[in-house]
């Protein structure tokens, strides 16, 4: 396939996650970098009757050289206009499509991690309700990773850019099953199906959860009022779509000051920019009490101090080994594929849709059913081969769900 | 010189360009793919002590695609928050940075000139009180060309994009004066030279204007409040900033109403995306009452039917041979390098501040003083070698100004 018919292919994709009504608007949060592939998007957005596309750029660059030279008193300060563009986008019902593959994933290495959270603080609290009507489904959002030519080079391990950007784009072909005859079909069916798995977990009623590998026993519990979600969501006003492609998981939220036990990382995970290789968390009583990591301990720390919430799991994930994504072998080092390959949770707030009901309840209501709050959500990759996991049914039954890292269901 | 020691050198000429003060924000407006340039600025912002760098992106590539296909009914719609934007900049005092560097100086070609200029006059209409504060010198604002592979494939007239990005950064070495040791210093020193140049022309108090070349006889008569510009700017609280670089010219606005003549168009000129090449206009009463072009005519008429004052002149400028512009002998297809090679006038808007007291009028006292009005302002070049230019000074005695495309002052 050529360079081309990729990014036409993976536009095609994208419209059909989004499912973008005639009409309505679109916008593209990317890196400037992102320009061609976004370029291919707004023409098929168009053809499908957008009202118009919007470019919301964001530079990892940009915010690189704020984080290195920025005087401090200038730290705390976003313009006005992004909370007036954020309510625009709410009160008009847009969409919105996240690129987000990293142009260049060594960019924020050695970052001061204080003076990220500190940015990262303030953003956060302009786009909370955002970010809050997005995660309730208010209208489509959906979030892919584009490759480009420095990210492919370090997935794939060789240094010419070309060469590895063609090589990750062959990758990304069963990921995204490009090679599929009608691309968008095949993601409803594989919806479909994921629908189906979270309905058998909803049926067993699961009072809580057991994760046990090399270094990880967990136990999640949830409360009864947990929903499992997987394989795409509707708006609140009824549309369709999938937020996020490639996906591979079931998730719901769990009781989130229940959560007990220890857990060892699994993959590498990118926190306010830094890297974070082996990470290991201690929980009791629902917060981390202890954590250590090999690289990037500085940003967990940072990460872990943004508010209360940064410390309490808000999303349990469930991956087997069988994901098109484990199966490539590569670590991508971006959370939108990683987390698609392994079983995760979230340190952050859980997803409202979680909880039945939960769209419409606010903070306390959401916190009294054990849904965590936090103006932060990282996912983290605990899954491998050799996960057991376990649940505890409603009828006091332990019912095995995965055995040697793939579905026993 | 590499690469990376250009983009170093262009962002040193742009922060001194602007002059941009320690806690001012700064704007840059750039297509997408200036992302590599524009960050090099950003970092030399912030170390200058910028409260924010923004990014302003505008696609051109998008702009295409909603041209080709987007259905009629929206093509009238701007988001609220560009407004909103604008406003926040004015208020709060921001400087701007324009990256008018094409991309791909092809990707208009063919565009639909109605819905072109259909899109332009909304966005022009939204843009209008930024336009007008930025015209009277509210705020510092500075228009710079960095090149591209596409864009230097076209100027150099090789089809390998990095060769040809290679060639245009080395002919830009004497137009920017990236040789210099200190360029900032250099662009200082320039701008007290064309001072003083229209300081001479404000000294002649010139009556009128006429210029004769192949095809040109044109007479363009001054208001007694007439000012030649040059040389660079003054914010209204104080601040000297260049607003453009390169900048070889000193200009004024002419009586618009008595302008008379006929003129021919050396260089192709882009209008609405349409390249105009060989273009002719016949003015009358100051308007356009005949014009014609070997291409682009239809991109001509769209844009001369956008307001009244698309038909009338705004701006007259002198340019001599001797531009380091003109010495290249390319064409650039960009109207802030090719302006700054010869003689050129502007369809559209005055600047204000080239009346006596301007920057305070409104637009009918504007008017009143010759000073022609428009949502619009598209230079036109028509200087050569072989122009002669004279002027009737307020004694009524003809002055020669340029012989044989020099100036003869």
């Amino acid at each position: 396939m050529m360079q081309a018919e990729y990014l036409q292919r993976f536009a095609r994709v994208a419209l059909a996650g989004l499912n973008l009504q005639r009409g309505q608007s679109l916008a593209i949060k990317m890196e400037p970098e992102h320009a061609e592939i976004a370029a291919v998007v707004a023409e098929h957005a168009y053809r499908a009757g957008a009202r118009y596309v919007d470019i919301w750029a964001e530079s990892t660059r940009f915010l690189r050289s704020r984080l290195d030279h920025s005087l401090p008193e200038h730290l705390d300060y976003v313009p006005e206009h992004r909370a007036l563009r954020n309510a625009e986008f709410l009160r008009d019902g847009w969409a919105l499509l996240s690129l987000k593959g990293p142009i260049d994933p060594a960019v924020m290495e050695g970052a001061d991690a204080e003076r990220s959270g500190r940015i990262n603080r303030v953003v956060s609290s302009v786009d909370a309700p955002l970010r809050r009507a997005l995660a309730t489904d208010e209208t489509q959002w959906l979030v892919m990773a584009p490759p480009s030519p420095k990210w492919a080079s370090r997935v794939i391990g060789i240094s010419d850019g070309t060469a590895a950007l063609a090589a990750m784009w062959e990758a990304l072909v069963p990921v995204l099953r490009l090679n599929e005859d009608d691309p968008a079909a095949f993601w409803k069916r594989h919806g479909a199906g994921l629908k189906e798995r979270a309905a058998t977990l909803n049926d067993l009623q699961i009072r809580s959860l057991r994760f046990r590998d090399d270094g990880t026993d967990l136990d999640v519990p949830l409360h009864a009022s947990a929903r499992w979600i997987g394989g795409g969501a509707t708006t609140q006003g009824g549309v369709d779509f999938s937020p996020n492609i490639p996906t591979e998981e079931v998730f719901t939220a769990p009781n989130a000051p229940k959560v007990s036990g220890r857990v060892a990382i699994t993959r590498p995970v990118r926190v306010l920019g830094g890297l974070v290789r082996d990470g290991w968390f201690e929980f009791r009583d629902g917060a981390v009490v202890d954590y250590g990591a090999t690289s990037g301990g500085d940003h967990l720390a940072a990460f872990l101090s943004v508010d209360e919430g940064s410390r309490s799991i808000g999303e349990i994930a469930l991956v087997d080994s069988s994901s098109p994504i484990y199966q490539t072998g590569l670590v991508f080092e971006n959370i939108l594929l990683d987390e698609n390959a392994a079983c995760h949770f979230a340190l952050g707030a859980a997803y409202p849709t979680c909880i039945a009901g939960g769209a419409r309840m606010d903070d306390d209501e959401l916190i009294a059913h054990g849904a965590n709050r936090s103006r932060q959500h990282v996912d983290f990759m605990f899954g491998s081969d050799d996960i057991e996991v376990s649940a505890v049914a409603a009828d006091g039954e332990t019912v095995p769900i995965m055995k040697k890292g793939r579905f026993a269901l």
